[in-house]
């Protein structure tokens, strides 16, 4: 009658630790914390080829800098010093879909497009994944794109993945992410679908609209074999770590309490009598 | 007046991304996701057996399987399917005093011990670092584990860092990060005085009480020169890795509608008319 | 060049508080935590009449009992025991699209198509509200439900609002609500419409669909006229209530530990060797 | 063998919905949204001076303004649009040790102290609460007061519920909520014993030190018996209120890409090549 709770995950017994089983015990010394966030998403480890990609699509989003998360988190910490994963959890909280989503929605874009034949609707598709570098003989990936972007303009959304606000003409990220996994055999269909909308959409809205980090993270993250739904996960699990190191300068250079001085000064300063 | 607002995390041009004064699009393919998280915390790169203790001890902490932190963030996602970034942090919001604390609360314990000469009170010790594997030639380390063992008992404290309900007689972890730490040239006095302190502690309690992982992982990261209030933060970051990938197996395979009923049917079965 | 920082929602000074333009001190002893909430959404006191009517929709959504919100607040509290506000904020992050997103979901529907003349696409219609009670008198709302209804059923999309697993037939909680509006002269062409939705609903897919729970309290809030993104929260603000008192039951009567070792038990046991 | 899973909070069957043992529908229309976490916390009715008095404690946490939290929330909600619940869950995580937890300390304060007689150490405290205004007529208050000031001044603790700054000389919140209280019978041992540890640490410490709002909420909660462990809860839940409605103010005129262009501006221009 019930349904059997199981995972498949992690389990342990007295003298042992197994994980997506592997015994834990034999991987420590030798196993990066990112290969092993791969067997933990894959249920295998990586080969050399694709730890090298996946390693290095998730260290392009550990750091951006003093980002409303790294703000939010300050503050945070700042109001309840007991609890540090309070002030990671307040940070993380902000890769919604304006920040982790946009690798979330490129990925979406393209896993939805290049289902070969595309499933009905309403069946569960936020599982489905492309194998990687897989072949599909019978699409042409041109009017693809083109599809992508007139349906985008039909619906006047914006096309996740496409342009950057300072990094510009190009994102720098962008061709050394894509160079990488072509230098590693896992530049396939989703990466070409990726860069095809890309010049479509600049061709169709005359400017430069080239794929971004966040696009080419979805694209390879795709081609990687992971599912879009997760896609945003490799955002947060990667911002965790930013946001851990941006709590340790909080605790040596607080930056908080100045934070909240010159906001909280001048949004009141309006309606206090007689202050400046 | 006002105090100036800078981060030394990271910064940005339009060309360029940079992270503690490397250029991130030179690491990209070069750099491993733990060896990043070592930049970001140490702000230089890890030596080769740097990368390999501090791997292994934050893999250490990635997965635990179904865990408080798991089930919370399955029953989170459950209801705020949209939010992936919520439901990972309602997971990390667990990993506070009771998990993620015990290898700060170890940490505390050395590095406390180990200042030479102790810091004055009322000085703010909590980034005061040791030097990895630093020599502190006046110190006794054998009657600094016997202080602490007695004044825990004292006080009716339980000393961090050591037994383990499941794992008897002996985490097997402790074992392996401590032989890694060693082959590594990273095993110094704050592993010493924490195996010293679980002799201590077993003698004079007339139990078994090893040094458990937590123990072993508070211990090391203070040869890494790691404060021991960010010590929880690697909790953090690397559990955040496994809660995506718990969600990952949530969206797959639900499992949080049928606790919910268990726990829900249960819970309210003994006030309804007619039930038990 | 730069935009101005300023909230209207509160100030002080040495010797005032202000919120919404209200001296904090004068209200204290006479105003009551909902109509406070009502002053802090509304920018001015409710009438008498208002007072019942949204205190009713606040109350109505405290206390669900074991939800998988006060489940993993009550996990988190057990894992990090020093941070109630974590526990109550892990409890929070499940009120999204499934549970909070309900009220909100019909208040959008409601408000959406009772705007007199709609706004055209790509307006920010969020904060558009409806005047409490307003007349509208060129819009037929019979037919304005019967198109919610099929363009529902077009798109195979739920309707927010009607049905309730448990309370069937009706939700006593519905008549009780449109009571307490219509008696408070705050009944007016939302609450209608949502009636006709459900009755014309009912209809066009042969089954009993009345009006929820939170199918009146998007209605009645949006005669309120409180806007549709904010009614996710009121069930927010009145759930952090009901969290707070689950996590006083878990101080005095913990259930955490128990909830934890059958989850964990069985999940693990399938692949314990020895084990079923 | 295994514990039994209960609550008492609320539990419903088809057409009846049971909080606290009251019949809900019954209590809508009748009951305020205060009243009703009275009966959540408490577990009955409040009579009506009890009501005051709750009310104004609680009205008193709603807003503070441009706090780190609302600031935190705000941020949040511009990553995060699609999940309000996680900006208000992010400022929350904020009313920690240095806000939420100084009526949590006051409380602590007088209720360990009046406990008459003390409870062994190592027996559970937490959950120990004072009758309302009930006579210890053993115990000295002014020696209590004049051991609580020594007691933190040998250990150089800050004494919670003391002094503030900004409202200077006298928080102006403070002599109302006591003449509320008063005025409602519900002014007794605990709150005389907050006043006479102003007053000593005044003489002691020789300046101001008056009791301040969040004194005054402790001493206020602890008369009507609620546990202090549960006194950060009643700031939390207040402020999920204040939090909505800068959301709400944030969606109407938002401010977080201001607030995140400046601090972000300020703090990388110092390691930007060629800018100011």
């Amino acid at each position: 009658m019930t349904k059997k709770l199981k995972s498949d995950l992690g389990w342990s017994t007295a003298d042992r630790i197994v994980v997506r089983g592997h015994d834990l015990v034999e991987l420590l010394g030798k196993t990066s914390l990112g290969d092993f966030a791969f067997l933990e998403l894959k249920g295998r480890m990586p080969t050399q080829q694709e730890s090298i990609v996946f390693n290095a699509i998730t260290v392009t989003l550990v750091e951006h800098g003093m980002t409303p998360s790294a703000i939010a988190a300050r503050l945070t910490y700042f109001g309840a010093p007991e609890s540090l994963q309070g002030a990671v959890a307040a940070g993380l909280l902000g890769m919604g879909d304006r920040f982790g989503g946009s690798a979330e929605d490129a990925a979406r874009m393209l896993q939805t497009a290049l289902e070969d034949p595309p499933l009905p609707a309403g069946e569960r598709v936020e599982t489905e994944v492309l194998p990687a570098g897989a072949a599909y003989p019978h699409a042409d990936l041109r009017s693809i794109a083109s599809r992508i972007v007139s349906d985008h303009k039909a619906s006047k959304q914006a096309i996740a993945g496409l342009g950057h606000p300072i990094h510009k003409p190009l994102d720098p990220r962008t061709a050394k992410l894509f160079e990488i996994a072509a230098e590693n055999k896992l530049s396939g269909r989703c990466v070409e679908l990726m860069q095809l909308v890309g010049d479509e959409a600049s061709r169709v809205y005359s400017r430069d609209l080239p794929v971004n980090a966040t696009g080419a993270i979805g694209a390879i993250a795709s081609e990687l074999g992971i599912p879009w739904r997760v896609c945003r996960g490799l955002a947060v699990m990667a911002r965790a770590i930013g946001l851990v190191a941006h709590l340790q300068e909080e605790m040596q250079e607080p930056l908080a309490a100045e934070i909240w001085s010159r906001i909280e000064g001048e949004s009141s300063s309006h309606l206090r009598p007689g202050s400046d």
